[in-house]
């Protein structure tokens, strides 16, 4: 295995939030949606039926903890889980808030449009605030 | 907890492929791509995260096995796993082959498209092979 190092793609786009057991939580920087993506620090797997069981039960646990404290934080009427990978190959999950009438509602976030930065103070209230949310939750 | 009762409009997309521990596993009726669907028969529950714990970890039993059997029986490239429920709200979680130039590669395959059914006798044999690969695999 690997030092990890996260994915640069993924390190331009997102902000870090902290580090799970086994993942690294990273904050998208687009307003259109509140958007979580976990990075299980193994930087040689790219599916998740490739992970440990060990690895997946945590990756079950660390994913199901960030989509309530998401949920909870932002009243979202419905969370979307998703590990595609088609672009970037490093295993990442996301988890994302949406609701009716979002911009892309009922369809996918991905792939949909440009990203809309936060401004910066914005970015970073949220991304203390899911700190609380989730890390603390 | 009431009876489990297949969503209808899950049950007109697709063919029952079998049932596991926890989930029925419906084949989507989409020959763009080989789509498994995995059903958790909690008719109450619309969140992963809201499963028990224990249902989780089957949950994520299942996913890999189906995962990685469908990776296995196809070939393909990639495996995207997602958990959305915009539409339909009972509690599903798609399991999909995808391979460079398929019908929207690198993209999602949610709501792209209209399906285009399998078939039958195709449809038939599809089904047949995956019960061998997913269930006796």
């Amino acid at each position: 295995m690997r030092r990890f190092e996260l994915d640069p793609r993924l390190a331009a786009d997102t902000t870090t939030v902290g580090t799970l057991g086994l993942c690294t939580l990273l904050l998208m920087n687009d307003r259109r949606w509140p958007w979580l993506i976990l990075v299980p620090q193994r930087s040689d797997v790219t599916e998740i039926h490739d992970l440990t069981p060990l690895d997946q039960t945590m990756l079950t646990f660390e994913t199901s903890l960030t989509a309530k404290a998401l949920q909870t934080f932002t009243g979202a009427e419905k969370i979307n889980v998703g590990a595609l990978g088609n672009r970037v190959r490093m295993l990442h999950v996301h988890v994302v808030a949406r609701r009716t009438g979002d911009a892309n509602w009922p369809g996918p976030v991905w792939g949909f449009g440009e990203a809309e930065p936060y401004e910066a103070e914005t970015l970073d209230k949220l991304r203390n605030d899911l700190v609380q949310a989730v890390l603390s939750g």
